[in-house]
């Protein structure tokens, strides 16, 4: 029987120290060779990918370059621009490698919001940086255009804009990927988290100045559209406890509960392994799949045989 | 028994003076209200638009605001961040029209490629300004980075980069517009023309430095997956002949044959209606279906009986 499987590419599956369309279309011509093997092997994928340094970038671009009546946008709308411009390379680059490997798959990339609760207590204190650095003077402008952004000192590095990263409650266009993976093909969606959205009373969204988890939200995508695998690709084979240390020891097949109290004893890094080892544990917890971290390197072993950190009910 | 209609909204239903995204999401409020009264009639309904304001004023933004490692993007690129952000401005927009009017749809956006030539005539002479003005010198600078770049000064008001315009042979995305479709969806899509690619011989895709014209587009979209109606939606309510003279007549139903009378007659001005005049003789004439050519604000007029330039066979 077929996988569904959805894989959240990391950070290095597309960026590079150079910016540039070029060499980041570089990386994902080597990424999406790495992704075709899942397709190879006859499991159904869906890709999701961060976009942390896209929007970085575009919003330097943006500030840097605004004029009157020429600002820049939103977060929101920033978010929907690199889920375009990495969801047509992702896209781009597939295509290639089923043209090359024969696959008689089709691939396009969905336009993803992502529901958050309006009461979400990350609202309260935002503490994800995006954007520039400014002087105090600069940053004191910046609140005065506009009230509600809220500024913190960062490292002695200057002043930057933090916004909140609430949990995901539900991926809006999960029907829509769920068919087109019913139909064959390899949805890419829910780029950088999704563009966070709240749900009116109506059933209306509203766009939120926030940033989403890649992470989380795959995990909320694997699980709405009944995926049997969530695998988070980052730059490391395994997860591993007492990291650094003699004990250090790479965790193969792990459950839930394990992992929890691994969770307990801080083995993971906030802000690096932690967010995945919970988005993993999320979704095995809410599901009868499984999750896997581990490498875009390490993929080919993983698909040969059981590789990587597996958690597990 | 619904029609199938494919809706290209002009310039003047997103692009305000200003260039905020709140501006341009008021402004798409509004245009969201009049597409929901084709939804309400019955019909199904796919949305397409333009993009040339947003890709200028991004790229206006990129090429001021760049920096060493953070270069501008491609026009592909910029194109589709530009389908990623007006698709999302829409779909929130329509989603509020639905809830607010209980009218039980979704819709969503798809990133689109166009497939043209290679062979094109259209890169021969590339024509369509793009992107910023430059001195003579900044102009060689440009060339220079960019040798494959082409250049063209423009009335005493400095030199601007112009790309080929090329004709639209298919639209890759067409079966998950369909299929979305079938399944009640209301898809946005082929934003700006669609990203222009290249199909190479072993059916893998390449972007090109291009503009394709978002009502020709619009009408092999149309075409591909089969609509009973195109409907390019301008700032006027009809296309006339004879027009600014005494004798000037507005054009209610015409044929495509009378039409190509007018347009040899050189009835339609270039670069304004006359492309939009072609588009819609081109569904016409490779469909059973006809086309309309009218204004956002006329549309109610249309849905309750026939108003505008009503092109059939």
């Amino acid at each position: 029987m077929p996988k569904k499987i959805v894989v959240a590419l990391g950070g290095n599956a597309i960026a590079t120290k150079d910016g540039s369309a070029e060499s980041q279309i570089a990386s994902i011509k080597q990424t999406a060779e790495v992704l075709a093997q899942f397709v190879k092997a006859g499991d159904h994928l869906v890709v999701t990918h961060g976009n942390g340094p896209q929007v970085g970038n575009l919003l330097l671009q943006m500030t840097a370059g605004q004029s009157a009546g020429n600002p820049p946008m939103p977060l929101d709308t920033v978010g929907a621009m690199t889920q375009g411009s990495i969801g047509y390379w992702l896209q781009k680059s597939l295509s290639e490698v089923f043209a090359r490997e024969n696959i008689k798959k089709t691939t396009a990339t969905v336009v993803t919001q992502t529901i958050v609760a309006q009461d979400d207590e990350a609202f309260q204190k935002p503490s994800k940086p995006i954007g520039p650095f400014y002087s105090q003077k600069q940053a004191e402008l910046e609140k005065k255009a506009y009230p509600d952004y809220v500024f913190v000192e960062d490292a002695g590095r200057g002043y930057r804009r933090v916004v909140a990263s609430p949990r995901p409650l539900s991926i809006q266009e999960s029907p829509l990927i769920s068919l087109m993976v019913e139909k064959g093909m390899v949805p890419i969606a829910s780029g950088g988290g999704g563009i966070p959205v709240i749900q009116n009373d109506d059933g209306s969204l509203t766009g939120v100045e926030a940033v989403i988890d890649k992470d989380f939200s795959a995990a909320k995508l694997a699980e709405n559209i009944g995926a049997d695998e969530l695998i988070i690709l980052t730059a490391v084979d395994y997860a591993y406890i007492n990291y650094g240390q003699p004990s250090q020891k790479k965790l193969g097949e792990v459950t839930v509960h394990e992992m929890m109290k691994y969770i307990e004893q801080g083995q993971f890094a906030a802000g690096s392994m932690l967010p995945k080892i919970q988005a993993a544990n999320d979704f095995v917890s809410n599901t009868n799949g499984q999750a896997v971290i581990t490498s875009l390197k390490n993929v080919s072993h993983l698909i040969a045989g059981r590789s990587g950190t597996v958690i597990i009910n």
